[in-house]
């Protein structure tokens, strides 16, 4: 449920319906606008009196919301997000798309730079790389921790990018909000409600993976933790989910499921971008399903590279070699020029 | 496996090989190259003596092919096929992608006609439309039969465009092998094994639909049936697959699988098309996944067009206005030629 | 839709409902119970006036029944179904658990007959064995045809029991249906109208197996064109959908699915089967998930079973030994029976 | 791997071992059984010399596991694993299965006591309700938090029972520890690596569910990590995974898949549980269900209960009436009676 004012309401108008609200127990989300001001509402809605809102004075339409989210719909939210990571790296809206490039895991200070540099070169615009790895085994390599995070602060900086890197436990979010400028919330963590609201307080914007086997309702009505926390600096992400299995092996790791790129874009106002190396888990199908991606309309692309992916600690099967990415880049934008020249869109 | 002939090979070292070969009893599948013959072997290779195979005069290499699949493997067929449907349509290779577009189905004459009409306008070349309708309940509209048949003839004489349309029941097979230039086999009749050989044999070019929950290699294991029955006319089409449930329901009725595109491309020679009206299930979706299809190497698209959905007698909800198809053909090709001024392919 | 008569109602009522019905292109289904009579309407409804129907001399009561099938629900048919096969082989009802057992393939009249005799030792009453297979590959053994359902009929008449195979193409219905009892469509036909159809008018038992990715609104859907041909004999049978895939191999070939098992004998009044083999795909999770069917409320099980495992044509891995047969069908009896002491049914 | 030493080694060889493996930064886990004690490995063992291991003094075998998980194998711990959560209420190995009751959510001190009442009345031995409820939606019921476990604490005083509750977040771990005899890991946590270390810690019984994709070999790697922290108090529980979706509604919320209890029990040593309501999510179902999870081997089931559904604040519609628990309980012991007369198992 959202309250939309008139626009020649007053702050103490304003002040009233938000002040009704949170009578009843419940939580505000206050968006001012240039011509008029929109308040969304956190909690069960049932315990409100609708009537008693409307005949509020200032108050031009109190809209219900049948979705299971809302602050993060377009019908709350009406323009374009556009996440500005820095003045010159924006994520959505008419922008052009955003590469965010870099190794599965940072394993040295010496290897997260190599790469970089190349990455940069080849065109991309945000570094990635893993400290804190969500791994299956127990037995496997986990990541360097905070070491790893010093290691990108510093690279970063010598090479002037901005980064992207995954927290994975809450007591982590903090420092890696120090280290990193995006928090990345990791596609096995999509349900962990706690470490979404953790990382949505620390107001950094958040890249949000879709679960493997999340539908996108559910998947929004955990944006919306985000949302609710009053951070509005969500990108999503369709990373691949699971496949369908059977007698004969899966094709692919994960089906990359693009059917929902234009479906958020056009359900939510945020960013989308593909991750396609973990959407295919299969080097060879990087470079195609990127483009498609970007045909769909998604906002940018998240890509593992590594130049020496057999001696990779973890997903060289995936990796592009940092020559490759370059050519992807190109071919991505030129997509991205003819549909910016379509004007519009079918119905 | 497969038996590669020395180019110096005579016709008579040729017959003595299929001789050994079918005294095993397997039956056999002769390519004839430029420079040399190549032998596919139809049936259990256990019983063969391998040894045997490679001692025979002419013979140059015995392969022995570990997928599932042998005489759809590029292993088998190392050139692209091109599916010629006519001098004017061709499907495959290096060629710019065709698009099959008309109504789910067809409702008389002059709805098809009317529809056909426009498609053509619009840019299409190839006239689909059902007549004999795979439908779940016993109590809709299933299709005109030998009547959609004949206006599917008729109105495609009128237009001067090659038609596809489904095959369902194999009585039938012979049938709508009269009346249409291509024979599809749905989704829902993948492992209809008979239905399938009994259309290879009519030696018309199969459009031959992926199962919704069918991996790739079970996918060209059914292929193989229409190619070891001496049809090479194969077009692949991925059209979606069953998406995962739960308590929020699926955003649409199947997940597009586009990963398969570049996949089967690299597997087999054939031409590789989508389906992005029953992929998607929405026609909002339609455009932005014909993009993609395109961008990740399709060799062609089929799309369901009505020009008066809400009065169509079955998906109406999927189908294209005419208006848009000719947008949407456009689009396609602009991403084809920047796709077709890339050389290189990664991997 | 269906139509309840009176009590009351003459032949001539009943025989005006049923013409009025015919008279808007819908056909019938007349149900003749002890007190009154019901009619069921096959076709589109909408066509129909309601109100028309309802003022007819001798209607009780129209129906309408909002489930996507309407012949095969328990608002239709409302006592529990029976299938007879032989006087002394009832399916459903209070009946206990019957055993359909045998080989996956008939290889010869020798194999059949050796497994069969110990499986009627063991306590099958119903045989089972293939001979047409539905099969991946073109090259594996694709069964003996004709040659099979002799030795079935053979086989059955020695040992005088009755016999359950597929049909496969819809070529082979009519000769089929003359050698066995049962005629089975299997999980990969759920969906091939045509051979149901033909298969429905034999008038023989239907044993009609899930499709492994079907729902079970779909799966009753079809199921109707079976009682849409005035054919009620039929079997339902799970076993087993499609997994869900990954990274990881899923831990069986299938998954069976036995939640369906009370829900379909809640929807429907038909018997309910289950087939552990094929459901789990491994011998030794077949007698555990047997016993778990049972106690669920499954009126039968059907169990492949090979005294040579090692040696079979087909499916070996799954195939439990004779001597295994007979414990499991004992331990189903018990289970069985404590349950057909406990009265009521919770909600 | 793990390190079998010889049975009269001594406590100086098995310190020279235990020195070894670590030298390499590995950690250790040691089990001293009756005879004979053995030694597992945690972390990379591609760091370590394995010829160099099996010439130390004491060492008898070096057992290299090929599993993705070692310490939760039945190749490690050979004889079953019984939890032991109070002299009187023991689950796994040949125990009677164990029955946890209790509403979903605890919603007030009055409320859980009159329901824990009846469900002990009932024959449940264990009490769960839910303190920290996961929730999708930001706008519903969160749970009470503290306020719930201290109810629970005292709920369990007066009535003399064990209880389980979930954990959700990382900072609760200690606080839950104290308040409840079992923690329970939710499926969406069930890749929570974090959370699962942080309570294996607390060295209290972790009953902990399967993630509703995961694969078992999935499952087992992440129950690995309970093990991997000393703590081998494990409570395997199966509660149903994703249903296939499509154009029909999935009949039941998830799909219990009770194929995996018999194979969890054959792979690893660790009782196995399964939750009938959330696997089915439909209260007629229930006790349908939890036949036949006993039937196929369960050790113990866990089952929503309340006495006034239309009023829960969650999870109503699959929640049992307190009335039908104890028949529920009743019909399980007399399956479970039958069961373990039955000495071998099949294969």
């Amino acid at each position: 449920m959202s309250v939309v004012m008139k626009p020649e309401a007053s702050p103490k108008d304003m002040a009233r319906v938000l002040r009704t609200i949170r009578s009843y127990g419940l939580k505000t989300d206050a968006m001012h606008g240039e011509f008029q001001n929109v308040i969304g509402i956190i909690g069960d809605e049932k315990k409100i009196d609708l009537e008693m809102l409307r005949v509020l004075p200032g108050v031009q339409e109190v809209i219900t919301i049948q979705v299971p989210y809302r602050l993060v719909s377009r019908s709350y939210i009406r323009h374009d997000v556009v996440v500005k990571v820095r003045d010159d790296v924006k994520i959505g809206g008419e922008n052009p798309p955003v590469f965010m490039a870099g190794p599965c895991s940072i394993e040295s200070y010496e290897q997260l730079h190599r790469i970089a540099r190349k990455v940069k070169e080849a065109g991309a615009q945000i570094l990635r790389g893993g400290a804190y790895k969500p791994r299956t085994s127990i037995h496997s390599f986990q990541g360097l921790g905070i070491e790893g995070l010093k290691h990108l602060r510093d690279v970063a900086k010598d090479l002037d990018m901005p980064t992207v890197t995954e927290v994975r436990s809450e007591f982590d979010v903090k420092t890696v909000a120090k280290y990193a400028d995006i928090l990345q919330i990791g596609a096995r963590n999509m349900y962990n409600q706690d470490l979404i609201e953790a990382s949505a307080r620390t107001k950094k914007p958040i890249l949000f993976k879709r679960g493997f086997s999340a539908q996108v309702d559910e998947y929004l009505s955990f944006a919306e933790r985000i949302a609710g926390h009053g951070n509005k600096q969500i990108i999503l992400c369709e990373r691949g989910i699971t496949p369908l299995g059977g007698s004969f092996k899966p094709a692919t790791r994960f089906t990359l499921d693009l059917n929902v790129v234009p479906l958020l874009k056009k359900e939510t106002p945020f960013p989308v971008i593909v991750d396609p190396s973990h959407g295919t888990g299969r080097r060879d199908l990087v470079l195609p399903m990127s483009k498609a991606a970007i045909a769909c309309g998604a906002n940018g692309l998240m890509i593992e590279v590594h130049d020496r992916p057999q001696e990779a600690l973890s997903d060289g099967a995936q990796a592009l070699d940092p020559r490759d990415l370059s050519g992807l880049i190109r071919s991505c934008l030129e997509i991205f020029n003819i549909e910016s020249n379509i004007p519009s869109k079918i119905m």
